[in-house]
């Protein structure tokens, strides 16, 4: 642990010799944002623009058997209606792609319903008119004829065999591998090592529990908008909300049968993704609608009812785990069942859950099963750590209840069976360096913990979490002014900051403070290929671009003042921002001053494809307190201990953590879709879909702990999605402490506790 | 000539074996600007918007006692009004620097005038309100007390003794040089070599005339419109119609007393700028204007009068040339003297004049003598071919006289005195491989100079013309996408079609159609410095940059392609398109498809200074009818030949001819800044001052003569200014050859040439 420093509450303690990483600039964006003058997706409005509004399925799961727009069509003001039938060019390349095409087929109904609605919102045609009134007026005008079909809500009657089924084409074996019967069941996942009834054999004590959650949403506060123009050369211009706008410019592009270099995605500033802002939900229908409208440009701006009713949020699901341990403590064996939602198309992030849900352990048997099953809710989308939450809820409640039916205390017994460099993960990777034992000695040693937690239906949950971060590529540009300011061209749009995150890895590499880069983020065209904001990914993976292009830099620039200086390369040195030969010295402004007025201009860009991006663990403690008469949840303390890497701006990494912890609240108490029978979504407001506020949280501690990625040159790794994978478990935990019930559904919400309790009487 | 080829109105003879040079593709930008969906400056309406106006003055020369702005400010709707009190900034700067402040304090001076106005016309105040008719009332309501003076419009009275001063600081000594005694002369330059006694000794005819030009402008099409945000942060937002975007920041920067790295300018498309588009005229008011109002986003649009009356024309100017050459056609000596204003700052294009003058030939003994002079005009700006058309009327009226007195074809004359590689221009520099003889060569040989001109009051005319084209600083960056579309986003303002001839040389480099690339004119801070679209460098300096930039496309796409064959990249070829290893054979958007799918993002910036564009020469051929009645000139044919390197997009080329010559004959026919005694200038509309239509102009003939420059590595040299040099000189000359009168002033209109006519009567 010598290379593992932390940070409380932003006290850095770290050792490195930093300039500027680990200090707290203000954001470069700050002004733009505070001013209200940041642009934001529903913010523009171009000459000409028509208004888009989308027609949506009553029903949960019906057979579209015939549309007629012609009444719509004929409406004053409307300029264009479509529906699937003008997706003439994906139709197309469908047919050509044969069972390749399952993915973009996919893709294509759920962006505009084809023969059948598979969830109660499901998009079936749009409208372009005048003004957004008359293309609402416009939409009652369209006349579908339905053949309403039984829906399938729950995934365990999804996967009977008597169940409706929702895609005739999805055919599947006894296995769950590609065969002949028609199923709901899209993959089956299998992760298995060692030999799980021996370890089973070998414990004293075994726990077995099912749990079950329900769907949630990512609750951005801003509703996806776009405003897209599709020109009469076939170049489409589209202005969107986004965490991927390469992803967008690649979905428009499939779907419209175009090149995607005829597609520029222009990001704005976005009111919050995680996860949920990588679909052409708004895009695709706009683009379809300004060709058919003479070209002009269409915006369509989604209500919060048709953001909760048909974007994608992340699944339900149903788990069930078992786990054994002998009396010193060592888990013995492991196995988990997981079903989860994909929602109306394959794609849960079930896959992510089988990897998360035993990653922090040390296991030498076993068995992980994952199933993604098909039913009539919306296709999920990424939420911050997709599936972890639901599968941390599981395995750390297990986990929690062999410690205490073993009396070791919860945060030892998961020391004692803590993953390690070298050790393998469950579904197969080997770690590199890893800072899971970092964070639970930390949270062990903690004041919070330390405190005896006093008072009746007190009770104190701890529980930990993993989460993979990603890589991808990256590319950015910089070029330098002869006042030393750096500008910083990149193409990762920014949600948690990390303008500034990149500016301070580029200011301290080329040893000048973060307020002299300008960071800024460009469309599409204007810089090379960079994947999401996502995946924990940005600060990592644009980071190692900015080092890189800083690095560059620096030798460019000793290039030209070699040429100025009339000297060779190597007798030109940089260090602290210095450059130097003999007693010539020049500071990095200094110097590009010279090279500007002397030499010539000073750019660069790089791309790559980052790989590496190191593991994220974070444990947590949470106080709370429960009202025995009604079941609410109070919450007293809570504190997130993480293993960042390396925080680059701890405050931001601080906010990522709250954030993250706040959703996980949420998600644990209160969120939840709510069907009727007939799948119907009766909560599609944010009224009745009930998100914390900042009266249901504490101040949320957090305590970084630094454990360098090593293939990052500054040690970082992804902060965003691990703290909001042990929420759950922690105050599942806590309850079970306060109260003595063990609780297995989420939301833990006042009926479900009181419920609880009333059982335990 | 081996090397040289031509184009005849487009049909290319041309040798080489280009695939994408040469040839017509239409231009990237089309579909925006024939569909009005292109943005220009006053397009953009921000949120927010206040509406900004500047009063001007009523004098032409006056000190400014007092400026009373109370009752401005009070009036409803008002939310700030600025003075030069209001530059600070600049003024603690000028204090500061001291003597080396002298454009500083007159770029600021002129913007918004200090303790003088110095032209009719010139900015005292402005205003921001809620809308423009609001900010005009408030104008009425500034009270300003003016001594007023007495103004000096012509440059030889202002050289006199007793002339009235402009600049109290501008002091010099007998001989030009800075000294003691205030004075309106602000420069004299001297080129001279040989003996010029020596040389009007050997010759047999001599030659002397005086002649005089007025005030011209370039007469754009777009007013100068601006929107910019100061922003409380001390960053600057600029939206602005430019030439050189870098060029306003710094004025921006400069004048607000910012570093350049915290204004941004947004370049819209430009209706035009042929130089006069380089000064931050409504830019820096409203940027001032935005800081007093709040940091609210301010617009100022000029009106037509206002761009007449106080943005940079032309000079007016007064020459005297006296040539001497023996019988057999020798140009023995020659003698210039050049006297032009510099409007009411230092700054005339005089010192280009003299470089201009003489160009063309071949002399031993020669002397130009310049003078930058003020007086109480607006100060002068950039216009195409700055000085040029001026300096060509003097020297090729009186080298038409020679040969006629000589009796030898005015063609062949220049022929036997053209200068070729090796010799030496009069003002200094040694001409590498240049093309003058070919265009005189061609013109001798074409058609129209081969077809007699017959018909009463009907005469041809000749002339040729010099001008030394830019190079300069030019940054790009490109980035390539999985369909290899080429996205190449650059800092050249596009003004004549360089989108596309930039794309081309990429294209041309990469070995795909024109249209696979994307050209993309982007933002001060999202591309490394790049000087303006001037001096006709952008086809040269920025071309440089497509090519190398190409050439390191080929070279990365070649070190990626031997890490995906698990090759070495030696072993990896490129040619005609196609990379290949052994059998292997990847098209370039095979290629770009693979890497991007397989080995990472592809993206490169270059940026260097440009040194070297290839000198351009022009020789044209006019025909004309003169009224005898009213004086009116008719132009019958035009034939324009001009050595233009290598012709990236002939139509393009042909384009920038045609406008040239076309400038060129409103400037020598009818263009004129028409001032009283008082110095209020009475035409400034586009009514009064009579730029021709297209019923004026005949069809222009264009031949593309190329001798490839052989520092580009396509052998462009600049085309866009050359072609408005000869015009005026070649009109004059057919104008004697139609009705025998030696026209020395321009404008050559209906009444100086009646006049001209009666006085030969």
């Amino acid at each position: 642990m010598t290379d593992s420093t932390q940070q409380v509450n932003g006290h850095s303690t770290n050792g490195k010799a930093f300039k500027v990483i680990g200090t707290r600039p203000i954001r470069h964006d700050g002004v733009d944002k505070v001013t209200g003058r940041a642009l934001y997706a529903n913010d523009p409005h171009l000459p000409n623009t028509l208004y888009g509004k989308i027609l949506r399925s009553p029903h949960a799961h019906a057979r579209i058997r015939k549309i007629d727009t012609s009444k719509a069509e004929a409406y004053p003001g409307v300029h264009a209606v479509v529906t699937a039938a003008d997706m003439a060019e994906v139709a197309d390349k469908i047919a050509e792609m044969g069972e390749d095409a399952v993915n973009l087929r996919y893709l294509a109904a759920n962006i505009l319903a084809h023969d059948k609605v598979l969830y109660h919102g499901h998009a079936v045609a749009a409208v372009a008119a005048d003004s957004p009134h008359v293309a609402e007026e416009a939409l009652k005008l369209i006349e579908v004829d339905y053949e309403v079909l039984p829906p399938v809500l729950d995934v365990k009657e999804a996967m009977k065999e008597d169940a409706p089924i929702l895609l005739e084409d999805l055919r599947t074996d006894e296995l769950g591998k590609k065969g002949d019967k028609p199923t709901n069941v899209a993959a089956h996942i299998r992760h298995q090592r060692g030999d799980l009834e021996k370890g089973f054999a070998e414990a004293d004590v075994i726990v077995e529990r099912e749990f079950k959650t329900a769907m949630v949403h990512q609750g951005y506060i801003e509703p996806q908008a776009s405003t897209v123009i599709y020109k009469e050369d076939g170049r489409v211009e589209v202005i969107t909300s986004t965490q991927g706008p390469w992803q967008i410019r690649g979905q428009v592009a499939e779907l419209l049968g175009l090149p995607v270099g005829k597609v520029v995605v222009n990001p704005t500033e976005i009111g919050g993704g995680f996860g949920g802002k990588f679909t052409a939900y708004t895009d695709v229908p706009a683009a379809l609608l300004s060709r058919k409208a003479g070209h002009r440009p269409v915006k369509i701006a989604l209500s919060r009812t048709e953001v909760l009713r048909a974007t994608g949020p992340t699944s339900g699901s149903y788990i069930r785990v078992k786990m054994g341990a002998t009396k010193d403590g060592k888990i013995t064996a492991a196995q988990a069942e997981l079903i989860y939602e994909a929602g109306a198309f394959p794609g849960s992030p079930v896959g992510a859950a089988c990897g998360v849900i035993l990653a922090p352990y040390r296991l030498e048997n076993v068995q992980i099963d994952g199933y993604d099953v098909v039913v009539n809710k919306p296709q999920t989308g990424a939420y911050r750590a997709p599936g972890g939450t639901n599968a941390a809820f599981a395995s750390e409640t297990v986990i929690d209840e062999l410690a205490e039916k073993l009396g070791i205390d919860p945060l030892e017994f998961r020391r004692r069976n803590a993953a390690v460099e070298g050790d393998r993960r469950p579904d197969g990777p080997v770690y590199a360096r890893i800072g899971y034992l970092e964070t639970v000695e930390a949270a062990m040693n903690h004041p919070h913990y330390k405190t005896p937690l006093e008072g009746k239906y007190r009770g104190r949950g701890v529980a930990s979490g993993f989460w993979f971060n990603g890589g991808g590529q990256s590319c950015a540009e910089v070029n330098v002014g002869a006042d030393g300011i750096v500008n910083l061209i990149e193409g990762s749009t920014d949600i948690g900051g990390t303008r500034t995150s990149m500016a301070m890895q580029l200011a301290e590499t080329l040893g000048i403070p973060a307020e002299q880069v300008n960071p800024k983020v460009v469309n599409t065209e204007s810089i090379g290929f960079t994947s999401g904001t996502g995946g924990s990914s940005v600060t990592f993976k644009t980071g190692v671009v900015a080092y890189e292009l800083g690095k560059r830099l620096i030798n460019q620039m000793r290039e030209g003042l070699a040429s100025y200086w009339d000297v060779e390369v190597d007798a030109v040195h940089f260090a602290d921002g210095v450059f130097s030969h003999g007693d010539e010295k020049l500071t990095f402004s200094e110097a590009a001053k010279v090279l500007n007025d002397h030499v010539g201009p000073i750019v660069a860009a790089y791309g790559t494809t980052a790989r590496g991006a190191g593991p994220g663990f974070a444990t947590h403690i949470v106080d709370v307190e429960v009202d025995p008469e009604t079941g609410k949840v109070t919450i007293l303390r809570y504190t997130a201990v993480q293993d960042v890497g390396r925080a680059i701006h701890p405050a931001y990494v601080e906010g990522q953590i709250q954030g993250g912890v706040a959703q996980g609240v949420g998600w644990a108490l209160n969120e939840e879709y709510f069907y009727d029978a007939e799948g119907h979504l009766l909560n599609s407001s944010l009224l009745d879909y009930r998100m914390p506020t900042a009266l249901d949280l504490p101040m949320i501690d957090c305590v970084l702990v630094e454990v360098p990625n090593p293939t990052h040159p500054y040690g970082v790794r992804g902060v965003g999605e691990v703290p909001i994978v042990p929420p759950a478990a922690a105050l599942a935990n806590a309850i079970y402490r306060a109260v003595g019930v063990r609780m297995t559904e989420l939301p833990m919400n006042p009926a479900k506790v009181t419920s609880a309790m009333l059982q335990l009487a």
